[in-house]
């Protein structure tokens, strides 16, 4: 097991010299140690940065200056002077720890090597985030067996959720050329929709968000689709937040019988800060308990770890912000409060279904969780589920209220893990605002 | 029009100095001029080159020497100096025709370039083809009427074509990363699949090839949404055979809501070369006539191309050679004979409708049609309805027959232009055998 152990790196009592880092209220605590890749001013080419509290030290910087040559030799500048991270989640989970073990030592109170990277310190507001990987393929899976349950019962009230779900991750390929980082504006798609029982072609009426996890792949190449669960684990590289807009009209009507495709593919928001597996060990919990009636679990997917779950205790906001709300200086309401731990299938289980049949997954992949609701009112992560397919609008408490997105609603998704005896770490911001449609006339 | 002119580079009396190419049964004449990316030997880097009779011409080489200066100034090393075609993809049509007459005027009988280039000219046996473009996003359609009519009535015999069908061209995300090559093998998927009412984990046992076309687009990037059929058609760089091969099992369990997803992403053979759509201008012919009682056809999908139709007549076929048939060296069986022109939607039409919501669609990507199939027995463009799910197996003719593909199996599609009073072209061939499934036990 060399992915989610706990070490030093996780000491709840370990302060940085960057001071901002060690306010309880910073989701990039020297705990965390997040990587991203940014670029300083409209010019700059991107370079790799790891968060720490309001700064962000420049990673491909160090690696210019030779002082990763003692981890990773020769390879230093290949993997870390370069403006995605694929190199880096290539490598071994065994090389992810010891870079982090490295950043840790070097931003504690003390650390000797202060002097030698503190000229590496970009503030975070200064930068532009970008994607923080070449997403080769993207892949999005339906886990949540409340969402799923919730919009099946939409469709069908006697038999909401289909005989698939617990047996299998149920999951699509995505599109990966639609994926934006943070803060990239998303145009409302125009699409055919059905309007007075007539078939148009006209801007989305239902556009709404996904709230979702999703998993950065690392490791090599497989090429014989044999990965037992325990070594498709040490797969996974790290966790973003994505926002998985999602035009429910455009759906309704397109996806028979092969599934969402331009219902999904104008664009899908992710947060430029990739938590790694590591950061998050402290935050694993057992995985959802399976009742006494659901299916018996087929051997490949059985999680037999004795340490500890794979599932993430990871709580998850939702906020939105009508331009009406923003012209008058009034806070975003938060629509969504729900937690990962509650998904039905594991991360781990996701990737070892995918590679189960041969597929190639490679270093840089995505794969998201599919939308994540609970039980409890006001826990359901998109718009479907919490407004009832438009016929419960949300009451905004302004005066407005929403069935679906309107044109200039921002949406943010914030994500924070917490527990007794560990410092609390995040995941900083999924932001993106709502266009009118572009004109086809 | 920038596309799909008829020009100098169509004339069927052209003879070139290469003499195979002059062969009437040649798929690679002058006319032709496919490209793809091939290393010749194992140490060798992959280069560009172009079909001609069974020569490759090294463009890449060409390019190093400066022959291509004229055409594409100091970018012509950074378009065709590389192993891929992306560059080149990403130019305009009005470059990718100057390239293709610059070829034929240097490959035709007595063309004063013959000395400067005969050089560059390697043996098409002697080289390792790859995949000839770097695919960002594959996507797979859904346009023959007859493929959809046929699945559809093995499971809804009252309602086979779903509402959809006729108003928009249904599609879905493919997977990127197990596209391969010809001649690559093909490992029989595990996956989850029903036996005697239960489901297990297990090899597939219903694994089928499905016969497709595959679009490279070329062009720039949008980022609007708006682009009119008429634009977007010109994003067509060129065509290849594709094997959507197909696990039915894994997909008839796996894919209800979301589409198929394991039971595609083993592994999607493309042929090595891409026939441009400027060498078929001339099998061209109209679209595929709407009948009276089908939907009207939104706005932005319809053609109003005075100049000719949208549709390709390309015959299609099928082989099958069982490893039994190898042995005994018996030659493949035709096991299906269709034609591209009977496709519901046009390549068009499949590209205007995915970037009509706004997505990103990059030089480089592929949009394939879907299987096609034709009305008449043996037009089946896979084993799911040549068999009607296994109902009827196929009669091999050796005592063999076959309800779906077995291990040593070997498919090869191939794809042909013939017309009067213009030379007849040819794709190469997509090849692939069935390897036996991993072993996870």
């Amino acid at each position: 097991m060399t992915i989610w152990m706990l070490d030093e790196t996780h000491d709840p009592q370990t302060e940085s010299w960057v001071s901002s880092a060690n306010r309880v209220s910073c989701d990039f605590a020297l705990q965390n140690l997040p990587y991203g890749v940014a670029a300083a001013g409209d010019a700059a080419k991107p370079v790799i940065v790891v968060a720490i509290g309001d700064q962000a030290l420049n990673l491909s910087a160090c690696a210019q200056e030779g002082l990763l040559d003692r981890l990773f030799g020769a390879d230093a500048r290949s993997i870390l002077c370069r403006d995605d991270l694929n190199a880096l989640m290539a490598r071994s989970p065994a090389e992810w720890r010891a870079l982090r073990l490295w950043l840790h030592r070097a931003l504690r109170a003390g650390s000797e090597m202060q002097s030698s990277i503190e000229g590496f310190l970009l503030p975070i507001e200064s930068l532009e985030m970008r994607i923080p990987a070449r997403i080769g393929d993207y892949t999005d899976f339906y886990c949540s067996v409340e969402h799923a349950t919730n919009v099946g019962r939409l469709f069908r009230p006697d038999n909401p959720l289909l005989p698939n779900f617990k047996s299998l991750p149920v999951g699509y390929h995505g599109r990966a050329s639609s994926i934006v980082v943070s803060n990239s504006p998303v145009r409302r798609p125009n699409g055919q929709i059905r309007v007075d029982g007539d078939i148009v072609f006209a801007p989305s009426r239902m556009l709404d968000y996904e709230l979702e996890l999703g998993a950065f792949i690392g490791g090599g190449k497989n090429d014989t689709g044999v990965h037992p669960l325990p070594e498709a684990r040490e797969r996974l590289f790290g966790v973003c937040l994505v926002n998985d807009w999602s035009a429910r009209d455009i759906q309704a009507w397109e996806y028979q019988p092969l599934g969402p495709f331009l219902s999904k593919s104008f664009a899908t928001t992710i947060s430029p800060w990739v938590v790694t597996m590591d950061a998050l060990a402290p935050f694993r919990v057992a995985a959802r308990e399976r009742l006494a009636d659901d299916p018996a679990l087929l051997d490949y997917l059985a999680d037999k770890d004795e340490a500890g779950g794979g599932a993430l205790n990871v709580d998850l906001t939702v906020h939105l912000q009508s331009a009406a709300m923003r012209k008058k200086g009034e806070a975003p309401l938060t629509v969504t409060r729900a937690n990962a731990a509650g998904l039905y299938w594991t991360f781990a289980q996701m990737i070892t279904h995918h590679m189960s049949n041969g597929c190639p997954v490679l270093p840089g992949d995505l794969i998201a969780s599919g939308t994540i609701s609970g039980e409890t009112p006001g826990s359901q992560g998109c718009l479907l589920e919490l407004t009832r397919r438009g016929a419960e609008p949300l009451d905004l408490g302004n005066g407005e209220s929403r069935s679906f997105l309107q044109d200039g609603d921002e949406i943010v998704l914030e994500g924070r893990c917490e527990r007794e005896g560990f410092r609390a770490i995040g995941f900083g911001e999924c932001r993106g605002a709502v266009l009118p449609a572009s004109d086809w006339s």
